[in-house]
């Protein structure tokens, strides 16, 4: 499987993936998807929002049934492993409970969940948000990409009607628990020194936007005592954020800016800023962000406004114990990135994950990596979870 | 005069200045000027850069002769003063010279250079330097704008040849001396108390790139204290380049940023930022950059090139004197600022500048101004010059 995958939106220059939503390459990954779907005997359907469902059994007649699946997209320059080592798993569990001679008591599916990364539209997980409702359809329809395309204009162009993005109560009743496999995004299994984790939920995280005001000026000609330069006090933004993460143990970045008017010889008149922030506690994030409030008050003309806010998502805690207790103890980890496993919890749905070990904890970026042995260790473990579920 | 030019290119919003080289705007501006030169029956040329010239007298027959101007260009949001004044002001101290009865005994030009400030193809004083051939021609023709729009076919789209584009001896050899009046980018003259300035020079300057690595990672799953963060590195530098320029007391400037991937959930893995510094010496520019350079290498993976480098520039020196003497004791200042003047003088032309107070100092924005009575003073200044040289 993972050679036909290996080459879809593959960037030759940096080694990265560009797969992104309702693109030629976005196109191929659903290609793939129905292949192997189709050489398994699976029944393929796609929901209001273009999310790929593979199901065994029927799940409208003996459901609601277990789902397993990921996303097969990437941010810009993304790894292999982010989204397609979950999908190309589930297949695997499937096969491997058929060479077992499991025969499944309810119905099972292999799920795609499109858009994940929002590296388009920038909303992450708009697939899974759009079928439960928690990206209202209007709002998807009226996004833009960087070229100014809506969302709802690039899902028409290939082929689908934008007015069935929505809500999809069928599809969500058809999911009696969902679990979702994925590399790990940080050093939590190197640590540990194991290959498999069970996810515990999602950390609290927020995104704020940070605007600074300068004086527009010549850098020729005003003396360096004269200036406002915006470009100052966001290096001291820059700064401020490092240490509040690192005062209240959790992580924050500074990771986008917009500077105006952005000249050479030009003193920036104008900075905007994202900071995002993610920490063990809903109260450290918190803390974390009134930490830069109070350095940027010392700042003429900074003003910081909340742009996103969730707080802790935890999947089911009885089905968590239940997994890690059967994976031989498997640790328990929370992550600091969002999922569509999040999303679906959030909407009411039991829902588990598993973290396969990234022994460089490196993520979204090329050099994203998960040893031979941790992806089979990964695939073992999820198909004891679904032998569990459906046995 | 200030009547018809006020208009033209102004943004409703900010009240600045949006005049781009080859533009509707920049048209407008063209026009405006052959009205002033038709209006006082002067000659009007455009030379192979489509700089435009207003001649009185015979240039070729009884030259070379005097030439007063400046630009009518903006960068993005500029002011009002920055060019247009040293048009308006020649033209002025022409109809002086008329009610003074004064008959020049030597052929005399206003001349309005295009694209002094670069915004739209990123080199300044194109329209002096592709005549003086400090802009190789082929290289200006393959400038491109922030749309890929070439200057060449820029150019061509108003009517004019872009094969015409190039060093013009012809205009060359008409100007004996060039003298350009300019509002001042400073605060020189306040603190003289004084409401004109000669020129003395221009200050040396250059500009470098700044190359910093990061590794790409994920914001939300990355431990702070495992992060190579890119933006980090900027801080840094954003803070050497300001503790560079006051240790040398020079001038320097981060204004321009570029990140990659600039995405609010993604660690920067790559951060490009341009710095620009000029000082009273060339020695203090060099420390300047050296300064810079020393806190750099503390960084894994940043490099500093230099992308351009101007030493002094001097004014003719026995004409600056002389005018200073002239105008009551005039002090004389150096500017940091790039002028069309200085390319001419590089060029082996006579040129002289006068500098008009500014009460704040500010220019290259909205709010750049000058006193009503210190432009007049600069037209009675710029009057007894050319008195001086023609009379």
């Amino acid at each position: 499987m993972w050679a036909d995958l290996a080459p879809i939106g593959r960037d030759p220059g940096s080694g990265g993936y560009r797969r992104f939503a309702w693109t030629d390459e976005d196109a191929a990954l659903r290609e793939w998807f129905a292949g192997e779907a189709t050489a398994r005997g699976l029944d393929l359907v796609e929901d209001r929002a273009g999310n790929q469902w593979a199901w065994l059994g029927d799940p409208d007649a003996d459901g609601p049934g277990v789902v397993l699946g990921s996303h097969l997209d990437s941010v810009p320059d993304g790894g292999a492993f982010d989204g397609p080592l979950g999908v190309v798993s589930a297949f695997a569990a499937l096969d491997a409970l058929r060479v077992r001679g499991v025969v499944p008591s309810r119905p099972l599916a292999v799920a795609h969940f499109g858009d994940e990364e929002g590296a388009r539209f920038g909303i992450a997980c708009a697939g899974s948000r759009i079928i439960t409702g928690a990206l209202d359809a209007d709002r998807a329809r009226g996004l833009t990409d960087a070229d100014g395309v809506r969302l709802g204009e690039a899902f028409t162009r290939t082929g689908r009607r934008a007015e069935h993005l929505g809500r999809d109560d069928e599809t969500l009743r058809r999911i009696g628990t969902f679990v979702e496999l994925h590399v790990e995004q940080g050093r939590g299994l190197i640590d540990l020194d194991r290959p498999v984790a069970v996810g515990s939920g999602i950390r609290p995280h927020g995104r704020w936007r940070v605007d600074l005001t300068g004086t527009a000026d010549h850098a020729g000609t005003t003396r360096m005592f004269d200036r406002k330069d915006a470009m100052q006090a966001f290096a001291m933004l820059v700064t401020s954020v490092r240490a509040a993460a690192i005062a209240q143990e959790g992580v924050a970045t500074c990771g986008k800016v917009r500077v105006t008017p952005n000249g050479v010889n030009a003193i920036a008149s104008h900075v905007t800023a994202w900071v995002d922030a993610r920490a063990g506690s809903e109260q450290q994030v918190r803390d974390i962000v009134a930490d830069i409030a109070r350095d940027l008050e010392a700042m003429d003309g900074a003003t910081m406004t909340e742009e996103s806010w969730t707080g802790v998502t935890a999947f089911d805690p009885a089905l968590a114990d239940d997994l890690a207790a059967m994976l031989d103890g498997a640790p328990q980890l929370d992550t600091g990135a969002g999922h569509d496993a999040g999303v679906l919890a959030v909407a009411g749905i039991p829902t588990a994950m598993l973290f396969v070990r990234n022994p460089t904890g490196v993520s979204h970026s090329p050099a994203e990596f998960a040893e031979r042995d941790d992806c089979l260790a990964g695939v073992d473990a999820l198909t004891q979870v679904v032998e569990r579920l459906v046995g």
